[in-house]
């Protein structure tokens, strides 16, 4: 039988995504969808791609829980306390696609997000869903907090590295470019097609949330605080996350060295490829897909190491890695319904 | 077992998306490739998005004849005669992307493509495959042309009023849209990013190869001559044809009738999306997918009936229909693996 | 000394092209511009392309009209015709870009725009400026309705044909492509980047309020009735309108004959390229110019004679044509700060 | 009397740009142009855009600096170094948009381009026509080098604070993004459309020929080695660099403190704007302009000043500060024929 999946927040971006992954699984059904802005609806007077082949109405929240066993809430930050306490009180297995679970100290959670750990025991049980760093916490998990879309590409660009202790803590830097669709559905001047389109920039630069995810990250890897730069900007393509990431090499590192750690590291990892020399990561060649490009180049006259990987943000970013998730959570192949391969063109 | 699928020629663009397509059909394996300019070479090393995902080497055309029970062509056209006399000598299913065995009458070969009919008698086995129309002849077949991209849009849009009669056969309009893919894989200054980003123009006005294969279609369908105003447009966009189409209404006919007419056509039709009244087919919403979108207009002050089609040019208008096809010869259900639902963004 | 001109709705696309045109002008000086909506504001604040360029504050309509010459309004339609007669009485030019002075006949305004006249004397000394085609009337006038972006391109590529003699009357159809820009600043969820990039479609099928003004531009320049199917479509570009139009050509009427009457009409017309057999017009080669190109076509098979015209909406189609007028009204060289070529890229 | 403006290599993408920027310039007329791949045609024969525009043929080089006060060569790098021995013979004015002259030690020449300096005293008398920078050594001189593109937006960056020693010298890092055109109009199949359309990734990782340019301008304003790392990637856009520039702020370093010296450096200076607090440079802002924004940021948890500055590759990255330095070398006006403003949209 089939494992009921709900979506919470489904007209968003990444919920809509994950209604439009979920209903290639093949072994999870669609079982019910909410939005607040668009109840008694159905997805495809939002979505028109999707006329005809979806049905569902929105309807509220506490429906989907009820008619599902995997809840995913693809909210805005901030509302998903209560919703994940709601699921797991009713059994259901809640992966949030928010930031709500994503920070384990409470502190960072106050001073990027002004707001407070509601139910301090939910974050005890929470994991941090990044499966190919945490995978086997993630296992049969019942509250997940899937990782943002910049902080699942700079952790698979540095992790190796770090973890093997060939580039130093110390400046660290992530120079990141992002489609459009992660600046989410909400019209604003500055994704007003004519204002984006031939147009590139910086934005919240030195103050993006994202940073205490990333940091969070590296620092479990590498076992002591870690502070990275990181600069996002706006791209104007749809899809896509690149991150260019720059780090110290430790004395002596040579490219080789750094390739193996690669290698042994993602070896065995579905989901990521690790380019082979003289080729770079593109967000051209992971788009709808779950899969992460990684490539690496070192400069020699500087001594600097520079990752760079690439994902689709609203797949590995989001709704994929939230199917990946619950594949763990459920006991299924962590591939399943996931293989697809990105187009051509 | 699964059926063993090759492709000749699957470096272009309609030869990489079956590729992609058939790997993820799950009654069917991408058992062998050729191509002519890449021997010996991976298909990833060709396409990057491919990287890690098929392993398979380009070889040639005659292992690939071997090794498969279904073989596509995706050729230049004038190569497919020869290799389609081979596949059937040995008992292979031959589908052919290319233009070859599109034409029923060999004058207009001769004249449209400046090229003869080499083997009259498979001319006459040759099914032509566009399933909503022609779905009995295709079943079971061995020989099958599939459509131009051009030429199952504009069909999709008239044929139901110009069968039932509700049109006139004369001053017939097709003004039509297509994605850069159309063109193909080979550079052309005309396809260079930044002289074709931000432009937009008509081309072959007035000369289209694709013309006598649309007043074939709907000669086909109304029993009589009919001659097609066909201009095609290049457009920005990687994928999709959007067809405006023109035909004058016959007298007391409203878009209440037509529509019912294309209901009636399209209601049990998996791939064909009939719009309801005030929507606009969009490429948009059909991209990546094998569905075409319809949708109805009338210019009461004019007496102009317009149906406008949209659908994926590499998809339903090329490597979609193809495996569309496979799936009708080879007995499978029609619509295997190709049900994926279009991104909404 | 230089004309002063003042721009009454600069933040809106077409007024705030003009204000960029018009800071290039040798002979006029941007003297106020106005706003309602952002009042007290800089220009830069909206528009930051102009960030140091240009200092001038939004302020009110009144202070526009009192610091001009020459007052152009880039108004939503309806908003014009108080702002016509305060201009008049105070003595000054007024050249209107929105659309409340361009239907010659009362009953078209109101079937259309579902508004009366306000002012029929004003409606009698309004000229329709489309320089190529009533340059004697703008002349020295004082009050111009500016054409809109279709309603330049659709006659820019018929009246030739038509007022030769070489077309019918019936049948004219206009298959129109614009750029984004033509949907103005105004956010909608249809222009939200991930949703018009890699879109097509069409808009207002058979009910576009350009209809009328194209045929009273076609009905004036042939004495007589003429219908026009019009289909306008949003393209994913900025900038730019492609009009492909159609009519029947007259019994043995030749491309030659119809190049002689474009030739002889146009020869002597700086912003109209006729281009040479073989090419087709295309928007990339107009962008940010007055220059509109027109190719012409005849499909021999069906007697379909088709003209392809192509210009910049927000220039020709809007600003510069309104500087133009400015140019004739005020009795400057018509070309005047207008010369600009167009990017190649 | 005009100046006589002379192009060689007038059908590369800069050599166009040039053509159309000096057809504005009211002190200088274009004189002569040339091509060896397309000599005989007319301009607008490779540039539809120009059509009517300029009847120009394209002849040799030597007719160029024959016709010409000025020669400006945009050729492939290593071939301007006969032509500039031969312009100074002649007693012209010669501005190189190749590298050949930018890299004043023969060995970083040597290195980087594997050519040789093969008329020393020529490398002498050269300037390198970063007017900003080094504008008094530019006036009256005959023998420029123009910046690329890179290398103009990076300095621009990061120069007032390195000269006033607010940064580290060690650790600087440009993260830039370039537009295609870039590329020049090559076709490859990295800037065949729908390959690169959605596409984003970076190239020639810290090899790239601007990075000892960079180096030597910063070492000329420093006095001491810098080393940069410097990683270009490739955006699809037509036109702009981005360049996000990293340096350590040294301690007690303010953002204050660092806009002030910036304040002072580019307050007198037309072309680079220094954006407000809260706005990011943005390539859309100065799209066919000669202006260039540059915004400052300060990571104060890691001390990383950030600079970011945005200008247009193909104006004020070539062929706009080509004029500029011809205009200092000729005793015009520095901002003479540049002043046009970026279009908003």
């Amino acid at each position: 039988m089939k494992i009921k999946a709900g979506v919470i927040g489904a007209t968003g971006y990444a919920g809509a995504e994950l209604c439009r992954l979920l209903s290639q699984h093949p072994e999870a059904e669609l079982s019910a969808i909410s939005s607040v802005s668009f109840e008694g609806k159905k997805l495809s007077d939002i979505y028109p791609s999707y006329y005809g082949l979806c049905d569902l109405v929105l309807g509220k929240a506490e429906d989907v829980i009820a008619k599902s066993d995997v809840v995913f809430a693809a909210l805005p930050h901030g509302l998903s306390q209560e919703t994940a306490k709601q699921c797991l009180d009713a059994g259901k297995v809640f992966i949030d696609l928010g930031a709500d679970f994503r920070l384990e100290r409470a502190e960072d959670y106050e001073q990027w997000y002004q707001n407070t750990f509601l139910y301090p025991e939910l974050h005890e049980q929470a994991v941090y869903g990044l499966p190919e760093l945490f995978r086997d916490e993630i296992r049969g998990k019942r509250l997940i907090a899937n990782p943002g879309c910049y902080t699942t590409a700079v952790p698979l660009a540095l992790v190796p590295a770090l973890r093997a202790g060939l580039i130093e803590k110390d400046g660290i830097l992530a120079d990141c470019k992002s489609g459009v669709t992660g600046a989410g559905r909400k019209m604003t001047q500055d994704t007003h097609y004519p204002e984006l389109n031939e147009a590139m920039h910086a934005y919240k630069v030195a103050g993006h949330r994202h940073t205490p995810e990333i940091e969070q990250t590296l620092r479990r890897v590498c076992g002591e605080e870690v502070k990275v730069v990181f600069t996002p900007h706006l791209l104007p393509v749809n899809r896509g996350i690149l991150a260019t990431c720059y780090a110290k090499a430790k004395p002596g590192v040579t490219l080789d060295k750094l390739r193996r750690v690669y290698e042994e590291a993602y070896e065995n990892e579905t989901f990521v490829h690790l380019l082979p020399p003289g080729r770079e990561a593109d967000i051209h060649n992971v788009r709808m897909s779950n899969f992460c490009e990684v490539s690496l180049h070192l400069d020699t006259r500087t001594g600097t190491f520079i990752a760079v990987s690439a994902l689709d943000n609203m797949v590995k970013g989001a709704a994929g890695q939230a199917i990946q998730n619950m594949n763990l959570a459920c006991g299924l192949s962590e591939t399943e319904g996931l293989l697809m391969w990105p187009p051509a063109f």
